[in-house]
């Protein structure tokens, strides 16, 4: 049947989808309690909806780090997208583009991050690991200059790689012709480096690029961003994929938005799978969502066409979960607009 | 089996209706969270029984809007009653009369709502949408008051449709011969209109018949509603066919209640599966509820005579709550009969 | 297998009984919401043990208005035991008196109360119900003091008979050579009166034998029957088998104890299977807790011999609790023993 | 496969082991509520992670009563490893010495503590019961000191022994060839001894050694551990093998840490499954915490390296989630790491 939500894309590209591939992307580690939790924290918050206002009009335009996009929905950093398709993260560029929104590009990509860029029609920003050679970080950061890509997005929540268990028991290998595009010497993604805050000003150092900080969860790292100087915060455990245990990146979104009081912008991903999803997170405080797992599970089904649908199911929800809380525009949604169940 | 509670209904209807009709009565959307959380958040609320107090009288008559009805429970408006019985929305009428009490009458019955007129031997209300054109709304109202509908029920949850996805998975059509009765052209049945506060003067000058407003959930809304000096309010999520992720209509009901302060009269409708529920909704503010779903399974199991024990059904288990709980009057029940679990 | 726990006699019984039998002891009312919660509201409490205290003197034995017994637990009153068991209430009173506890015999019973009483080694009470006429009721409180009864106890919860489904659902009849074997005519079992608090005078009028309101669960209710001099309250909701959706006993103990503030005896029955359930209860404030079904349950398993057993499993449980919770007597068990989960 | 985590070695051990083995090692007292809370009660918990802190050094090592270790992880007293693996407590001793840590041998090992003492090659603890006879403690108490064990740890929650059913339900026997071999008259398992806190200064002029108190659960008790001078309290409920009812270890840590106030070390047992919940009992303030079943489920499997795997992935697990929340030393834990979900 034709598939009508992210659920159904979800039950479609298990079935399409090699064994590794499944893994790799559906896993979260050890015992999956955050990956879990993402998704069920949406569900204990209840939306308070108010009759009666003007919704003829809908807006859902607005702008990530002044590029202009069409909803407050992107494309999270995501490795690997030439396990779901042949076209990989170019398809992916593509149909962020034809939703006019933006992706953020991996820096463990399968496509090289120039050719996302030639693909692209929409704005990129570029996530960045640091590995064991800054020196490949330095290439990165010139690279994605050079690209056109608008901003960098650095993960800070992973100084080492977590143990992601279904991936661990998969008995198949990574395919040989399918490597990190954009890093000659593969043994470096052995080796995430530890950066600190003070890091930041060598990252400065490098590139006048706007810098989000991709990983943060509490009030006191939020403070330590905003004084840092950074443009904005994504709220994210990774998917799931890093600490288990660590919050749902709903639960952590309010302590962070309150933390900021609006010096930077503030983002959330992990567990968005409706656009009810999405407007409490705008309601709790951020400016916009990223979605990971659900991109690529349309990647999966339909290449570009199945994740530009992704986004498009997302835009019609949030566009109707508006119209029917009665928040036809971004600027009318506030906090009052959630309670708990 | 003969059913002997709601949930019967509900088992042998599921086994009588076809595919189609029994999607489009059973849906709610997305992911009916709301729809579960209707009914299971009366489960979270403890009735404190009261004993030794004189239960000899047990007094269930109420008025709605002045209308003196049997018992505080009517039928709340739901469409297309003929999927579940020939005669439709008149055996319905005839059922809520034989059982003293009152129906509102949906506009898109599959019955005119002139013959529905015809077979109530109870009191009426008409539920109003107003769709693409006004001039339809001005016929419905005009039509309404000639024959003889005592209130209108303006919805005001569903300025558009939402998707409720069991139906869109759903092979069939709507029949063919089954059209919404009221309405002379069925496209217009795709474009409900988004009204405002100020357009409630515009419906004051085509009628005066009473207005209750029914989908509200917060107190701000609820204040504004008696600002506009409406005559009613009825707490509901549309049975968790609207929003997915709004608040179970018991859970709204203390808000919008304390709101009101007793300025207008206030329903709730969504989740009542016993009489037990009634009581709850009663304790914590409501006048009266309406009941939909169960009333149509009622009548898809055994016509008129169905939906009719099913209202009585629900009289017998709240007149017996009421004893039980030494409340046998309705001007004895208050919020200390409540608590959480 | 040989049962070592309540919950095995539980299963056992339900294999020996009747269907009619099993579905008459075993039903609730309607949803049997609070059925369900008597039991699972014991497991949200902790007990907080203590350590390193003296508990080689384990001391168990108090007195339940001034009789003496081996234990706070007593059975409860229930009707039917011939259902079980060819010598019925007659082996109850044995299995009590065996334990050296108290039994309340239940104005239902199947077994006439003066055999009972001639049957019983211990203590007796005997559980009244008005039924439509008083002068029943009268001979009934005669008879139980001439029979050497020691207390009244009048359950205040049944005004009317509440709907319990699983007995309406079962095909076959009450065993024709069952009668309620205090009662000539049985027509006066379908109408049970409806007391109130000025009542009181007229029960106290026939008799001085102290008397036990027993389905009280509100702090309102308990400061009344305080004012109205009764010697006990039994904190009951009837075995979950009178208002759906009463609070499960154990939730309703702390309101009633903190209003009784040790002015007359509290006790419990609803839920309890295990010692440190009664531990529980008598932390929160009971004197002694009243054990229903799971008496029943041993007297089909094994007779009086099973009943018996039943009650001494508890001893040895509560025993057990008690000194591994550092309170080895009845007197060293305090609020501070139990905390929420 | 291979095992990668605590629970794979768990359901490996079940298939390894005898019925009476896995009865007597998997089996809590009654209704195992504490037994499996202790578990979930850890997933209640979040873990609120620092980013961008310098992780470049990991530091696990501590001191237990000035026995550096490795690692905040020991090995808890259980009974009876020869259940386990032919070489039982001397497997488990060699087990911990090659993880760098520290075990309690419990007084009903299978294996002498002599024999216990000359297979270990890391800090030993001697776990006492006082059974009957108070020579037989003395005796053990000397043993233990002459053969080198480090501190008593007083198992002060066993006054008598709970019921453990599935035990109980097992048909088998314990066998014969598996005494508990530091007892010469095996009847005196028969028979714990209630101790009291005046009973310390007995056992405190039997030795120097310092002494731990296990199976405290509250504030109250931990007060009086403190005046009474011990050097350790090890939070405890026994594995949830003994009070049912009592509170999950981790449950209780908060409460016992606030009372200590710092004048006495304190550790947990008790549900830990990963490294994650070592890092919660840490910031909850526990010391280091000990692990019992786990260890015995890596001996069944694979005897010393089974057991020495076990501490080692926890380990492993600890050292990842202390560089996941930027907290790569046990100094840089604090409660601010931990929020309810």
């Amino acid at each position: 049947m034709r598939p009508i939500n992210l659920t159904d894309y979800e039950a479609l590209a298990k079935r399409r989808l090699t064994p590794l591939a499944w893994a790799f992307y559906s896993t979260g580690s050890d015992d999956e309690v955050t990956l879990r939790a993402n998704v069920s924290a949406f569900a204990r918050l209840r939306l308070r909806l108010h009759t009666l206002v003007d919704v003829s009009v809908s807006d859902l335009t607005t702008t990530l780090l002044k590029a202009p996009v069409s909803m407050p929905i992107g494309v999270a950093p995501t490795a690997g997208h030439c396990l779901a398709h042949p076209e990989g993260e170019c398809a992916t560029a593509r149909a962020a583009g034809e939703a006019g929104t933006l992706m953020i590009a991996a820096t463990e990509a399968t496509r090289r991050l120039e050719d996302i860029a030639q693909a692209a029609t929409g704005p990129l920003w570029f996530q960045l690991y640091v590995y064991r050679t800054r020196a490949l970080a330095e290439s990165l950061v010139r690279r994605a200059e050079e690209a056109g890509y608008r901003a960098l997005v650095l993960t800070v929540d992973a100084p080492v790689w977590s143990r992601r268990e279904r991936t661990l028991r998969c008995p198949d290998d990574w395919p040989a012709d399918l490597p990190a595009a954009n890093i000659a010497d593969q043994s470096e993604l052995d080796y995430p480096t530890s950066l600190t805050w003070r890091d930041l000003a060598w990252l400065r150092s490098l590139t006048a690029l706007p810098l989000v900080l991709k990983g943060l969860l509490t009030a006191e790292d939020a403070r330590l961003a905003v004084e840092h100087g950074v443009e904005a915060i994504a709220v994210s455990n990774h998917g799931g994929r890093q600490l288990d245990g660590a919050p749902a990146a709903i639960e952590a979104l309010p302590e962070v938005a309150a933390a900021v009081e609006g010096r930077c912008e503030v983002y959330l991903d992990g567990g968005i799978r409706r656009g009810a999803d999405v407007l409490k997170a705008l309601a709790l405080g951020a400016r916009a969502v990223f979605v990971g797992r659900p991109v690529l599970y349309g990647l999966a089904v339909d290449g570009a066409e199945g994740a530009r649908h992704i986004l498009e199911i997302l835009r019609d929800e949030l566009a109707l979960a508006m119209t029917l809380t009665g928040t036809p525009t971004l600027a009318a949604i506030g906090p009052n607009l959630v309670r708990p169940a």
